[in-house]
């Protein structure tokens, strides 16, 4: 008897009956306006984690200790961000309500809006913790309200004032800027205040939305991404703030924006896939009474 | 006194209001549903038309006669294809209503079909000549109606049976196939039947919205494009194709489908740079008393 | 409920059970002397084919009316030919026990014979039709006799004289050439012959193992492979190669040295799915009474 | 009406008449004697500009309010170092002698020779600040005098002892560092005493003339580059060292060396725009009574 | 004991006072106005060919059986052309002076005007036979006389009328084929005539020089080189188009344009270290009383 | 007279008799499992060695004042790994013997033990120092025991407990994790330790073989290597670890892991030539009385 071809994350072979975390792939890049690519990158984080172990030296901790199941990438409509965004928003609610922990992999940032409305409806006090170059805060994009560039927007839309907690923003026009002055809690360049706030927001309960562009590294440990921005933090810095940052209660996670057709050496999708690893982790090893469980 | 860098394709430095001819660019691959990219396509052809001559030898001719006005890149909104094909449509509408020929530069596919519709509008008894690798036929792809694999359905719901002439194709499912049986008048594999066509078009002053998909052509000598067809059309085929074509009364015409990021060689851009040369050369060496003039 | 990520090649998705054909990938390169990479070809070939129809307009078949179940790749030891070897013909001798169609996907050269000793356990009278840009007739490379550069001397060790037949060769040392008037039936640079062949062999019945380097294929084509040999046949002429040979009784077949690091453009991966695809279909529409069912 | 397409450095649209600094590119690299290309790096700086925001977050500027005009790419000889020179030197004079900041993107580092004749003319107490991994001081190189690894022995044949100040330089032959030791203010490998001399300078009212070799920049991130040296600064040091240099008064400047046909994932040519834009804003906020104005 | 570590074209081992026949390579593209990296041409050409065997199949002949030596590259200067001339053909003089046939590998296409010098004045009979896809005679180019596209108008210049042949060309601005109406004998597009030409020049005793530039090939097959240009010839019409000519009193050889930073995937290195082998076979398996002996 | 073409590492041109240093080059990846191609590093440095100057500012020292002799690759079985390192052995015996310092350039990692044997034989109280991202601890990797997976392990196997020292690791099973911690001297993430170590080995003159897996680098500086790791050293750190350790009595070393059909840009194989002259200059100039004098 033989079997078919299986391809998941590596380590990632509990069965979804029994896994406590989920991981679901949104291969959608639709609205990318420079470069294009990132609709590949759930499928290459998959793929190459064979070239990955399973065990962290960081975390000492094994993928195999845990319990989560792959569920592969959606078929989603190309042309048509709100069909996209609705079969997401699906998808995040069928894992939530199963009780388990909802982990997407985008595809562009616009991915993440489908994760948050789902994860809002369970969660009404929701605050969303955001990694990334850029401050995706444009009310709208060549004519688009739907678009990567706009995503932090359309969940202010949905949350209001200091509920989003913006790390590492190098980039942005000025009018982005001057939005999160009002509006958002930036902070500019790197993780200064991370601490703080994880602290402050895991004593009082708060559900925790945690989404990660890859592209706050800086390019040089991460140059696989449609937007590179020179200046942004190391590997190293990421993963520490990733051990913090899940101290906090989080509800619900992503990390998007590799495209791996601009990563011809192959140093992003293994960088990817470490984070993504480092990320199982440590919400893994999180002291109980957590919140999703 | 200095004067800004105007970047057009070789050659294409008429004024507007000199011009009898007009590029124009449609940078847009959001339906694309595999390798996409095809949006860089028109500014590759306009930037690398530097390593071309203006003469062809094949038709002794040269573009310095021509007059030909280059519009540049339209600027589309990513993500709603409906937005993208109203703006195609309107600059297409432009041109022809200032006396000019269209000549459209994609993007993807679907993007003939914002010019087809302006064409359309002047001309009620318009043909398409189709020449491609795919039958371009569905009636939806992964539920969008408006996608590049809908194309010319999209245009038979305007047109009806018997209007669309497709060369080349040796893709698509079986519906694609089945339905071409009954609506379109499908030669598969090259351009058996062009001439025939060609001389009975031009001998009943039908007007012809000619559509060159650059995967028409084999991929050993056109790479770059996102979904590569083996068993296709040479160069030196399309060329005769379309210096046969073009003896027909052309109303409208548009090439699509370079995806420059796939064409690491860059023999792709450049053949697309020598078919739009031949393109030019063939539309303005017909006689007199055509169509569009 | 969700469920895992099982990836195969495109329309492939019978069970095992009810499959009359298993596909089986071998991803082993270890004696690839010159560039390798021939190891990611079966999961290049499976992953890609997500941009192939499953219907053939050449053919007028569909992938969908087969019985194909798709194994995935095997799990090699590199470093090791003998075990890898053994491996891969524990596979094909489990395939061939339950009744099924064995068709390998290489891989480099060599793990043809894995296959073969299978196939010619079950039976004896097996002749071999190879199609490939390089003799692989040397006694020893580089002082192993189990090389990419030996897999048809090891296989004429195994079988003798007269029952190898080799098509479109256009490469090897000149004791290869040399070794081929006397023991091979060799055919050098194209598909000369191989029609009279196919008739004779089965009229009589023989059954035949299929062996396809794609390296047959002209680089133009097909420039992702270790060993690019300029002055090779083109894909039209592999096709109906294919179409042609199947009319024998076909008990094994492989296609091998796909190298994908090498295929920077990727029409050389979606050139072997398409191979694939046709092979499977020619494979399939052969009418009854045929050897392995 | 429609317009003819204009490319220019995005936010540098303003007309000659108004501008206060003038872009103009030198796609020359004709002695670039290892990895050719960096006569693609002005175009590319151009059109890869449009994936950059015009507002920089560093300084809290945008380009918008600056007044620059960008005039393209010249066209230059090759073959002829001479002759190219001799047309750099006649632009940048032009652009002094109406009373605008020329700010020349190159192209091999060669070009540089080209501007400093022009602005020495004007200022013949200039210095030259010198940013690069390359100390470029041979007297010849492979027979030729004028060549990009002689460019600031160039210079200094004009300018004598003590008026060159290099940074950041980890590589050269053995001579030249002893050069330096007697003739030039040689810093190396990073900007150490570059704050100090700034104010030296700046105090003196003395011109300079900044010439910023990218591949000061550590390979990590700026890959793009003929001859890559490991060891280098991080962009956040250049972006300093260009914040600390611009308060003395520079009268001229140029960026060079971005090769983009090595810069495969364009992280390169990205961090040449950020820079580029930096240097731009950094230039524009200083305070009044500058030299150029 | 050990050995340096000597690389040489496969099988071209002979000591320099054995040979008949010496390899030298011109690392020289200073004036190539735009893709560069033909310098890197011959060293790639020597390093990839141990992917090739010896042995030609299609000449039954074998390098082995050669008496050929590889000089190497010489080391020329960048940023002169006539002072690189001036090397080559001091190379070429000492080859032809002490009785050994010159075959230069180029670098761009201008090399080959060293080496013409240099025969030309040995045999001041000579003819040219000249394959390329460029007419190259304008008579300067940006500038400069010495340039690639002016190299068979220098040619002229010292030979006069009737005296060039030309093969397979099919680009050039209109003035270029109208100075070969009146001043060579040009063959558009093919090797149509070049039989009868050799055997008239055959008969005649007339010493040629045979300039190849590799793009005449078709860019399918030669995709790395600087300005690909559709629809040139296939391999084996380059094959058969060799053994034709070398039926002539070949005096002189070059090939040259492979650029190896253009040719990802190394079918254009490959395919030129098969020309070269095949050149070599068929200069010495001509029968006896030849020229160059 | 014209000299064949030598191609060695720049600045090591003495002869075998009077060097001090030998390299010997070992181009084999057989054992790879991930991604192949180790197998080019070593020509690939020698190549691009003319890239870098043989002056080193960090060590003010140059090559051209060591003797090194550069023995190039050896030819080595594909496909036995026991065979491969028997040829290395040799080889190593052959330098050792002749009272030369052996420097090898891998390869995979698996070649390190071919040395090793060697250089033990000769020395039975010798230590190892291995700079690396992985563990290379396994006992046995896919079925083999002589895998890169498990060098040192094998190493173990020939000196016992406590003798090999690791830096820098960052990838690893569990079980590898747990034998170190047991039996070798392992120090995680960087280079903590070396000093104090090396201080102690050379105070009793412990002879040490060092290791170098280039990928200890951090892949944004060193992209080119089969398995990259985040997080790893910078050049400057390993530059700093080369300058310590060579303070002990270093009896042999390597560097290996550069493959470079990964490093599209060319910096890791510069970073590789340059680790490899900092190396070559630390060990030459350390102070009389060293061990293989």
């Amino acid at each position: 008897m033989l079997y078919p071809n299986i391809e998941t994350f590596i380590g990632c072979e509990s069965s979804y009956e029994e896994a406590d975390m989920v991981l679901y792939g949104a291969p959608f890049d639709s609205t990318t306006s420079y470069r294009p690519g990132a609709r590949f990158g759930p499928a290459a984080i998959r793929h190459e984690s064979y070239g990955l172990e399973t065990f962290s030296p960081y975390q000492e901790a094994d993928l195999c200790d845990c319990r989560v199941f792959d569920s592969g990438d959606m078929e989603l409509c190309f042309g048509s961000s709100e069909a996209a965004l609705a079969d997401i928003e699906a998808r995040a609610e069928q894992i939530l309500s199963d009780g388990k922990f909802p982990l997407l992999l985008g595809g562009e940032h616009l991915v993440t809006l489908g994760a948050v409305r789902a994860v809002l409806k369970r969660h009404p006090d929701l605050h969303i913790i955001h990694f990334d170059a850029h401050a995706d805060l444009r009310d709208d994009y060549l004519g688009a309200g739907l678009s990567h560039a706009c995503v932090l927007r359309r969940c202010h839309d949905l949350m209001g004032d200091g509920r989003i907690h913006q790390f590492c923003i190098r980039s942005g026009d000025r009018s982005e800027f001057e939005f999160a002055k009002q509006h958002t809690d930036m902070h500019r360049f790197d993780f200064s205040g991370l601490e703080e706030l994880t602290k402050r927001l895991a004593k009082a309960g708060t559900p925790v939305y945690l989404t990660i562009d890859l592209d706050c590294l800086d390019p040089s440990c991460f140059p696989g991404t449609g937007t590179p921005e020179a200046g942004g933090v190391s590997f190293m810095e990421l993963l520490n703030a990733i051990r913090t940052v899940t101290k906090a209660n989080i509800a619900g996670a992503d990390i998007n924006e590799l495209a791996p057709m601009l990563d011809a050496s192959g140093v992003s999708t293994a960088a990817a896939c470490k984070v993504l690893r480092e990320l199982i982790l440590a919400l893994n090893i999180r002291d109980e009474g957590r919140l999703y469980r």
